[in-house]
């Protein structure tokens, strides 16, 4: 929505040059020869805080337990790459194989990530909080749980956080909520998502197909649990899958002759076999 | 240059769809249920690697050795966040003064990483490749250093990964070559970027001004040591910094009015005062 | 909102890539040393048409009639440009100060058209259509658009399509007006558009400030008096103030130093003096 | 490249924020109910120029005359869309199936016209130039088109301007180039094209496939000699595509399932038939 506050644009307005004064930043502070990273010294972190805790410092403005920091970079990892088929990794080859920079490809890879896409973890934590809503106005937990079902369903919707292309069942949100139980980072947020899920088995029927949660529901419970709000819920995705947009990015580059016809289905899998990581690894 | 070679040309143009084929690619194996990152499961990565070694495992194809997985873990964190003056920090707040979407604001800002902000990775890769080559060719390492900072100043140009607006030394480049010391996986691109340094300091009367390696200079020196090419090299970049332009376009949305004109001389830093990471931090 | 409806999605997930047949576009026909747009080959048109008239009909399906045609380029004249204080200007300049690309900073450029900029057009539309919905529930035209306004005063909103930063009286709209009474291209939406401004006339006090209809207003009903839906209507901004976003650009790069603090209030115009047209030009 | 002349980065980084002064663009006037393009009330423009003519000011700094404003306006046409496969097209429709906002979908699709793609335009005129300097330096005209087109083949490279994908006779370049000599607007561009045109025909067995000039050889040449320069001169290209982008952003998102896997070569036109314009259309 366009509109503004009539008070606060009135401000904007009418206020002279001289009179909005300066401006402030609490994120990061810079004097000559010294980079303050929310009060820590960045030389200082290296070497100290792994970059997924550095993330978490700068957008949350304190460190995060050790705890956390695991949480934090396991969720990371989880929707590194996907394959070639997600939009945004087509936008991005599409860009790459025109020969534009590395850049170009990856900004166009970003824009690719829309509601349908990424997005979804925003609307899935918002889908949570009406959930909560409804608990603290005196539902139980199943309760809201299916009433957010209901709806759904008679709106036709897919629930967001729940259902896959290709899986039926994430092994990525598996294994992110087998951490927050360990860990014992688990808030009110993933007992809604698992009274949803269990909503959601109860009226499979209607639903036609598996509707498993996936990778972003379990990013959206967790991140929440967190206290991440929702804009930056959204953009633990995009830190995330950056690296993906790189990686197809140059192999498109890399391996492929410039200003081909692009098909997402017609490809194969040349890469490594499937292998274990060495048993000291942690 | 937009010119192609001929008979790369003559292939893409004349094949028929049919004869095309499948294409190939070696990063993700995409199958029901399973996702494998470089022939490794994700669901097995996440907790055991940091997502910096996944970052790593991604674009190099193989895991991270210990060292390396601190060194690069440490690199990522070095340019997190330049406060608010860069300009891909500035198009990133000018977009999402808008109103615009995080994404849109955070690839306007990846847009920033022009030749001469973040690019300069990349060209310093390529100046001590340079340099390198002289090397091969029979030159001493410090007759090459000198060569380059010669030609650099015949050409009235700054030497790339050196300088910097603010600083006149710069606190990232020195722990990133301490840390590319004691972790012994300095190769012959740190000792090439400390001979320029040294040819500088040699002829700083002609440069006018402090020329300190800066962080690009040492990213680009570590990384061509750990084997990144050009390209990813500039790369690393990329995924060290989005978190900064989050960060950014999230503090403009939340702390300021929309439609607002931005200066960026015009800020004063009111966040937490300098402080240590506690001392049981690794 | 990122759920999708059931059908549609389970149709998108469950059929099989050969079941998936073919897609269809009804834009432009290519074969070999054939274009044709919309039926019409493009080197007929090269000539015949101005390139406004041709974005009309390959937006719109079919040509306009020569009073649209002289209607739309006005829209598209409209809007070529508002000097530098404009944020999506801001991000353009702030990425060519770096050394990207044109295209780079014409993409971030675009990106900063935010629901606060730009994005009022689609606003503007959409409010438009509230009111002519309660004309055709029943109300009076300038019931309607008192109540439009009454509501805006309650949830302290500025209406969509009205005020401007730096004009009382935007010159643009009432050329457009002027332009589409004297084509008689006036439909419902027009006149929608003056009933609210004569209500927000009758309320100015409440207002604090002048509330002109803006050039966003007079495209967004006269868009919709010539067919556009909304997300078009907003599209046709796009058009026309790119040519801005590539001037600034090249200024930028042609006249400025390279990664200059760019600071939107801080500069002064040293182009033409005001001239008029020479009087026999149209 | 990233290196800066040590002068000019001196002055940047040496010089106070009060020492800056103020910064000049000469672009647009802006002052309160008054908005002067290039010196001209944006207000008379309407009506009275067409979009082309506008753009044309606003990028060059005077009016066209009324041969040049015709040109302008077919070169403008000429490029306005080529279907669903360039990948700057593909780009915009991936990230249009996510249900990312229009102007991502445009910012996408233009971060795809790189240097292969759209690119050319500038190459070409860059091409161009390096024949006309062996002209000035002496040559005849043809003999430094012929060294053109030999230095092209020993490197196995197309010239830029030449060759197409899809057709062997490109008809928009044909119409430009029978304007430019209808409205006598050639200058010694056009002359140098025609020339390497002779010299690919006399050499045609070393290409092996046909090698026309395509549309952007065209427009190369024709902006040249109108005195664009080279990086305006591809920025030409970017007006005349927009409309196209937005078209297929739009067309996907109005007619297509969300979130599907687009292969460019799967389609079908389902649109107009050929059709020619009316008799009396100019």
């Amino acid at each position: 929505m366009a509109s503004r506050k009539i008070d606060q644009d009135k401000d904007r307005r009418v206020q002279s040059p001289a009179a909005e004064g300066r401006w402030q930043t609490a994120l990061t502070s810079i004097t000559p020869n010294k980079i303050l990273i929310r009060g820590y010294p960045v030389d200082e972190m290296m070497g100290r805080l792994s970059f997924a805790e550095a993330v978490y410092l700068l957008l949350m403005g304190e460190l995060p337990t050790p705890s956390i920091g695991r949480m934090f970079n396991a969720i990371l990892v989880s929707s590194i790459d996907h394959g070639v088929t997600p939009p945004s990794t087509m936008a991005a080859r599409n860009v790459a194989t025109t020969g534009a920079p590395m850049k170009d490809s990856v900004a166009a890879g970003i824009l690719g990530f829309g509601p349908h896409h990424g997005g979804d973890i925003e609307s899935c934590m918002r889908f949570l909080d009406n959930g909560l809503a409804m608990v603290r106005g005196g539902k139980k937990l199943q309760d809201a749980a299916n009433a957010l079902v209901e709806e759904c369903l008679s709106q036709e919707q897919t629930p967001p956080g729940f259902g896959h292309r290709f899986h039926t069942r994430d092994p990525r949100a598996s294994r992110l909520f087998q951490m927050a139980l360990e860990l014992e980072l688990e808030g009110e947020h993933v007992p809604m998502l698992r009274a949803i899920e269990r909503a959601i088995e109860a009226r499979k029927d209607k639903f036609g197909r598996p509707m498993p949660v996936n990778v972003d529901g379990a990013i959206a419970a967790i991140s929440a649990d967190l206290g991440f709000d929702h804009e930056l819920g959204n953009a633990v995705f995009l830190v995330s899958r950056l690296p993906g947009l790189i990686a197809h990015a140059h192999e498109e580059r890399t391996r492929q002759t410039p200003m081909r016809q692009i098909d997402p289905k017609d490809h194969d899998y040349d890469g490594s076999d499937e292998r274990r990581l060495p048993g000291n690894r942690k």
